[in-house]
C-alpha cells in the first residue's frame, strides 16, 4: 500500500482528523437492543459493548467474521541494565515459537477464530539504553509506526495487538512514569518474573529514564525516548484501526502504554478501543484508570503476546451474537414485562 | 436409560459416593504446565483451570470438544404473591424462544460450539406458593432431580445448565435464607427488575417463606420447601456430571441456589464446579463466597439461562487450548528463565 504518512507530523494530523463511529448506527442498535428477549440491561456490559461496537461499524445489527491478531517484537537496549528475568535472545525464540504455532497467543488466536500475523522489528538492532539516550531516532519510530499502520487487514472488524520484546515492561513503565507522572515504584512490576532485588534495580532504571527525559506531555515523545520498535508498531496499527473504524481490544501492561502515547497526542485516540483484561503485572490497573478504561476480564495473566485481549475476543463475539442474533419481544411472541 | 436412584436416600448415596479427580493426572497436568514457553504463572488463572480441568478428565492434557448447555423450566406458585416484573405466562414463551433459537443462551450457545438443549418441566403445574406449604412433594422434587440427572449426555466434556421461570429469584433467595441464615435482605434482589415497591415485597414473602419452614440444615430438604422444578433438574444434573466426572460452569443466584443444596447435603458436591460469573443479582456475590467459588467473569449479567456460565466456556475453551496446545520450553528452542 502508499504509505498514508511520511512524517511524525503527518502521522499526528492523521490521528486528530480520524473519525468518529456512526451515531445513527449507534443510536439504531440503543433502540433494538430495546427490543430484544431479556429484562432491560439484564446482559449487562455484554449490551453496551453491543452497542459501542454497533456505532463503530456503522451498522445497527454487526457480526464479528474477521478478529484479527498482530503480533509485534522488538528488542530492546535497555536489557543491558539487568531489568528482565529472560535474556534477550528470547524476543527471537518466541518469534520462530510464533511461527510454528507453539506459544499461548497462537492457541487463543485459534480458539477465538481469529487470523494471527506475526512482525519482527529489525531484532538485529536493538533500541538504545533509554537510561543513556532516546530509545529510537525519528525515522526509527516512524518507521516501526508504519509497519504497525500497514500491518492491519483492511476487511479486520476486531483487531488484537500484541508484543514479545524482552525489557519492554521496563519500556512501558517508563513511558508511564514520563506520561502520568507518580513515582517509578508506581508504575514498574515484576514483568516475567524478576525478584525483589531485580524490580528495585528495574525501579532505579525507570527513575533515572524520567529523570534523564524530563515527565512528556508529547505521547509520540515518550514513545520516541522511553518505547521501543514493537510499541511503536503497536501505536500505529491502532491508529489504523481509528482510521477504518475498526474497534481494538487493548491487551496488557505494554499494549496500553503504547496506546497510552496517542491518547496523549489527541485525546479521544482510544475511543475505538476497549480494556480486555487487567493484567497482574503493576501498573497496569493505575494505567487503565488514566486511560478511563474498565477492563473486560481480570484473570491475573501478566503474559503479554496480546493474550488478554485475546481472551477476550470471546466475550465481544458473544455481545454481538446476542445484539444480532437475538428475538424481539414482537418476533418471539413474548410479553415485555 | 435406567434410573440410577428411586428415592431420595439414594440420590444422597450417589453424591456421597461420587468421584474425586484423579490426582496422577492432575500433577501430570501441573507438570506440563511447569513446562510450557511462558513465564511460571503469567497465564494466571488459566492455568489453574487447566489443572484442575485435567485432574476432573484424567488426562494431562485434554481437549474440549463437546460442551453441552442444559436449560430447565418450571413454574411457580409464588408468582401469586407478585414477585416479579413478568407475568408467568413469560416462563412457556421463552421455552418457545429457546427453541426457536431467539433467546441469549442460543447465541452463547452457538458462540462456544456448544449443543443445547431445553427440558420444560410441567409448566401446567406450577409448585406451590411456599409461603403457605412446601413447594413441592418428595415425588415431585425425585422427578425433578431424575429429569436432570438424564438430560445430561455422557460424551460431554463441559457442562453449563441453565434456567428460566418467573419467580425463580424469590425461590432461590429463599434457599439461600434458609441454608445460610443473614437476613431475608441480604438475599433478595430485583431479579427481572421489580422497582422498590417490588423488593420490599419480594423481601417479605422470602422472610415469610423462612419463618414458615425454618432454617434449613438439609439440602434436599431447603430445594423440595422453597425451590423448584428446574432447580431440582439442576441439582440432578450438576449431580450426574460429578458421577460422570464431567467439569460444570455454574451460571447466576438460581444456579447457584440451586447448586448450595447439593454443597448442603455433602459437603465438596461442587468440587468439579466453577463459578462462571458474579450475577448483579443481589445475594449472588455473597453465595458464591458461602461456595467458596471465586466467579471467572463480573460484567454484570443478571439474565439466568446459563448466560454466564455460558459466557465462560471460552474461558475453559482458552485454558485448554493453551495447556494442551502450547510448546514446551524443550519443544520450542527457547531459553527457560
Amino acid at each position: 500500500m502508499s504509505q498514508p504518512f511520511h512524517t511524525l507530523d503527518d502521522f499526528r494530523t492523521l490521528l486528530a482528523q480520524a473519525p468518529s463511529p456512526d451515531s445513527s448506527a449507534r443510536a439504531q442498535a440503543e433502540a433494538r437492543n430495546g427490543q430484544l428477549t431479556k429484562p432491560p440491561g439484564a446482559l449487562g456490559r455484554l449490551e453496551d459493548l453491543a452497542i459501542w461496537y454497533a456505532g463503530w461499524r456503522g451498522t445497527d445489527r454487526p457480526a464479528i467474521t474477521a478478529p484479527q491478531v498482530v503480533i509485534f517484537a522488538g528488542n530492546h537496549g535497555i536489557t543491558a541494565q539487568g531489568v528482565s528475568a529472560f535474556p534477550a535472545e528470547v524476543t527471537e525464540q518466541m518469534v520462530l515459537n510464533f511461527r510454528t504455532g507453539g506459544a499461548a497467543i497462537n492457541q487463543l488466536s485459534k480458539t477465538f477464530g481469529a487470523t494471527m500475523t506475526v512482525h519482527a522489528l529489525s531484532l538485529d538492532r536493538p533500541t538504545a539504553d533509554f537510561t543513556q539516550r532516546a530509545a529510537m531516532t525519528e525515522a526509527d519510530l516512524l518507521e516501526a509506526l508504519q509497519t504497525g499502520w500497514n500491518e492491519v487487514n483492511a476487511d479486520t472488524d476486531l483487531l488484537v495487538t500484541g508484543e514479545m520484546g524482552i525489557g519492554n515492561t521496563t519500556s512501558a513503565a517508563a513511558i508511564a512514569h514520563a506520561l502520568y507522572g507518580g513515582a517509578a515504584a508506581d508504575w514498574t512490576g515484576r514483568g516475567t518474573g524478576v525478584d525483589d532485588a531485580g524490580l528495585a534495580n528495574k525501579t532505579r532504571v525507570v527513575a533515572e529514564a524520567v529523570a534523564l527525559h524530563g515527565a512528556q506531555g508529547d505521547g509520540l515523545a515518550a514513545l520516541r525516548r522511553l518505547g521501543g520498535r514493537e510499541l511503536a508498531a503497536m501505536a500505529g496499527a491502532i491508529a489504523r484501526a481509528r482510521a477504518l473504524r475498526i474497534p481494538v481490544i487493548l491487551d496488557g501492561f505494554i499494549c496500553c502504554a503504547a496506546a497510552a502515547c496517542l491518547d496523549a497526542t489527541v485525546p479521544g485516540a482510544l475511543d475505538h478501543c476497549v480494556a480486555g483484561h487487567v493484567s497482574a503485572e503493576a501498573g497496569h490497573d493505575a494505567l487503565l484508570a488514566k486511560l478511563d478504561k474498565t477492563p473486560l476480564l481480570s484473570l491475573g495473566l501478566r503474559l503479554g503476546e496480546g493474550s488478554g485481549a485475546a481472551l477476550a475476543i470471546g466475550v465481544l463475539q458473544a455481545a454481538i451474537a446476542c445484539h444480532s442474533g437475538m428475538s424481539t419481544f414482537a418476533e418471539a411472541g413474548v410479553a415485555d414485562g
